[in-house]
């Protein structure tokens, strides 16, 4: 056997043509809509971003062709890894290309800060051909440096002089193209003639709004998540003995473990967004998931699997108070940090929280309360985002299951296995979906700074249809915006996407979301992605998009 | 959206057509070779099975159309799911049906006590058809039951007269094989007229030699695992900040790591017999890996992958002479067993064990040591497969590594992530191969019923060769036997296949193993398993068997 470089299944995807909008496989002029606003906060927002408020939707219509004089161009990937990233970049390579071949790209390395600290490379044809339609952000590499201060901005204006840069693309999620929206106020009100183009980039879904339809990436880690979850559940079909707890990263947002839910009908999901709003205690949750176990034990089915989006603690309002408690009474805490042993760390906290919050303290499991109380980030913060939910959640149903057993109302048999899904898929091999979308986004980028635009995001909608119908433009990145709290001031930040509770995915979930928890044979095995074969298997975008386009 | 019922792939895959040897598309006539005889102790062996020891390798060749009397034969899936089982099932059926279209089909429902208690469904074609090409083992379910007793022989006897079944084939691992040749004895000797036939069924791949070359779903599985794998690396060489500790299901034997490792081509893969091989101690292995995570710092890399086999710390000598000694000292010790804290309990066995296994015992972190004292199965032993052996290499690394740091030998940042994989392999759609392969067995299973043979496994070989070209046929199961003990007993029981530090795979992956440890580039990404496109994409066998093969 000779030593391989890359699967075969690597090799195959170099030669795969993205499909993208008719529009732009020929020329396009640009059809410019009425001003816009933000999304909220007007006044103030606008008072922000004088030099880039209030610009008109853009969409490209099929035009003459026209010059374009040479332009070079740079590229920064920001934030956790999504799959597509690499074929935004190709796109924009291929984009700018087409439009003078003397265009030339530069990618900045690990992030941000390779714009700040003037590390990047020249991103040629050759560079480019190894990365297309592949997962990951090697080809430049990621980083989470945010980009705040005027001297970063700078530094940056600094490198892009030297290498002729007259636009930057900020591939990112939220935050990033907030980043991205300041950058591009700055260097337009200093006049210093760099463009800057947002990307909406993140698999947790939760970048999106009426002319985003969705983020990228977000396809392809619901499918490999959504392959694994369906090979769990075929698997407790047949073994017919255990209980899965499958936790899903996605940070705040639910859209995931919706999404993956929708693909595989498991027999409970739990949506954070749906906790909040019904003011659910902890206790309420695992009260629900205990019902299910029983009906389905008293049904013969002692098996099942329920979906856990990463960020429901904090979406537990009585969790939030303690947590938010707790924040305050342990940070410089120096009586805290005197105390020697845990259990005298535990007796402290409980005397020092209010009534209600030292209850829940003492309901949760040891561990958890253990977690919540010592395992602290540099700033004194829980850090919530490692606990252990799907553990937590099965402690506290073992418990409740022992108790209705004590008293006859339970008979079934409960082995609990536990499972966190999150690396495996924010650098898969992006979906043919995502693959086609990423590739036209970047296109789109290149055509928006050959028109000269800054402080816009990409845009490509209209995205259940088939790609050649897609709708290509870009959209004022202040339109997304509106004024949050963050570490205590209020900042201009676009506003993040949560699970609509009125909204068609949630609906079509809540419709039937009893008979996937009663019924046996209600599991859907979505499979591995496939990137050839039936259009029907291997051309679908998410449930989410198609219900949420009524489809 | 309509409510799905299955997935787009699930459907598509519904009219895959396996591919099968030439030999099975015609008529057979059956070459019978040489007397055999079994692997070692064949006095024992052979007083054992009188009736069933040396009969002949058996192939098929192709032959004249002759006629087949009608036949009802029963099915049985036995131990954990592996890719494939549907397809053995319905190769069966479609065997049993072009031979006959009279005969008829069972299944034993919930494994080898469907048999012995009489629960069995017909599987028609109607059954069948929403089976094919499908993961999972729900088709009929399986279980554990061993069949060993007297008893069990007899119940299954009189259903199968019941039902007029006069053949019996079990889908199983090494001990179900076992199980079924024992089994295929006693009718033969009782003169019942029940045949039974064997089918070489796991994931772990430890069921192989000359004639069975590999067993079913370790291909699929193997790919399932090394897709996550190869995603993780990427996500890895992307966000360059984690070091991820990969534990693998695959019981005792490291086929599973070691496959995986050929696929996507980790940092380091541990490799179970080479560790007693070498006589390695758990300090041995940490410093292994912390070597690898030094040198890699030392290059700036602070991130890596390493793949770690479930059965590890049983390979471990002097953690085997441990738990060995735990087990005899805490099974039913009431001594030990009236203590009351922790401590008291971890002093105890301090003071009773050697002082070899004392030292061992004291370095392993607290948490280990606790879950190898405390939790214990209902027979008072070590639950081995329980033990997270990636938290623990963690927990060890990192102490190891703080003390270099302290030294100054150690500049790097290790922050380590965990994972396991399993559940997520056992029940995935069969890859194409397994699909093709399980079916052959299934067809072949049906020619040896039909030909009168007992005591047989199910063979289908030249698998790195197109599938028109493999090789069917029979082997006596007796052929693979050894005498082992078993619970304190000499037991004949189908010689297990681990690892062999001389053979191919091994020796390829130490040969480039340092280079993968050091270089940044040489990882691998498999991606999907994919069921239509290329064929070097969706038609390859398991590394593993291509250099067993020589190629």
């Amino acid at each position: 056997m000779e030593l391989m470089t890359k699967s075969p299944l690597q090799i195959a995807r170099g030669s795969y043509q993205p499909k993208m909008p008719a529009v732009l496989k020929g020329h396009v002029v640009l059809k410019e809509g009425a001003a816009t606003q933000s999304v909220a906060d007007q006044e103030e927002i606008k008072q922000l971003f004088p030099n880039t408020y209030g610009m008109p939707l853009i969409t490209f219509e099929a035009g003459e062709a026209k010059a374009h004089p040479a332009v070079n161009v740079g590229v920064i990937l920001s934030g956790g890894q999504a799959p597509g990233g690499h074929n935004v970049i190709s796109g924009l390579y291929d984009g700018l290309k087409a439009l003078n071949p003397e265009n030339k790209l530069y990618g900045f390395l690990g992030g941000p800060s390779g714009l700040v600290d003037h590390k990047y490379i020249e991103l040629t044809g050759k560079v480019i051909d190894e990365y297309r339609n592949t997962g990951g952000f090697d080809i430049i590499g990621s980083g989470r440096t945010k980009l705040e201060e005027t001297e970063q901005y700078e530094k940056g204006a600094e490198i892009c002089r030297q290498l002729g840069i007259k636009a930057i693309v900020i591939i990112g999620g939220d935050d990033s193209n907030t980043n991205a929206c300041v950058l591009a106020e700055y260097y337009k009100q200093k006049n210093y003639g760099i463009q800057v183009i947002g990307c909406p980039k993140t698999i947790d879904g939760d970048l999106k709004n009426e002319m985003i339809e969705t983020s990228f990436g977000f396809d392809t880690a619901c499918k490999v998540y959504s392959e694994l979850i369906g090979n769990i559940q075929r698997d407790a079909n047949s073994a017919k003995k255990y209980w899965h707890f499958i936790r899903l990263m996605g940070r705040s947002a639910s859209h995931i473990a919706l999404e993956c839910a929708l693909q595989s009908q498991p027999n409970m999901c739990i949506i954070s967004e749906e906790v909040e709003a019904k003011n659910m205690t902890l206790n309420d949750i695992v009260e629900q998931i205990v019902d299910v176990i029983v009906a389905r034990a008293n049904a013969g089915l002692n098996f099942g699997t329920v979906l856990i989006p990463e960020g429901l603690i904090e979406f537990i309002p009585a969790m939030k108070r303690l947590i938010a408690e707790l924040n305050d009474l342990l940070a410089h805490n120096e009586d805290f940090n005197a105390l020697e042993t845990d259990d005298e760390k535990r007796q402290y906290v409980k005397g020092m929280l209010s009534p209600e919050s030292s209850q829940v303290y003492r309901d949760l499991p040891k561990g958890i309360a253990r977690q919540l109380t010592l395992d602290r980030d540099p700033h004194g913060n829980v850090q919530v985002s490692l606990i252990e939910t799907e553990k937590l959640l099965i402690e506290m149903a073992a418990k409740r299951l022992a108790k209705l057993k004590a008293e006859g109302k339970y008979k079934g048999k409960f082995s609990p296995l536990s499972h966190f899904f999150g690396y495996e898929g924010r650098c898969a091999i992006p979906s043919n979906f995502d693959a086609d979308y990423t590739y036209s986004l970047g296109y789109t980028a290149a055509i928006l700074i050959s028109e000269g635009k800054t402080g816009y995001m990409s845009s490509v909608r209209n995205l259940t249809a088939p790609a050649d119908q897609w709708i290509a433009g870009g959209v004022p990145i202040t339109m997304m915006m509106n004024m949050e709290r963050r570490n205590g001031k209020m900042k201009p930040v676009i506003q993040k996407a949560l699970v609509r509770l009125d909204g068609a995915p949630f609906k079509y979930f809540e419709k039937h979301r009893k008979s996937w928890a009663d019924e046996n044979f209600s599991y859907i095995y979505p499979g591995p992605i496939q990137y050839y074969g039936p259009a029907e298997v291997c051309d679908q975008p998410s449930k989410t998009l198609l219900l949420e386009q009524g489809k």
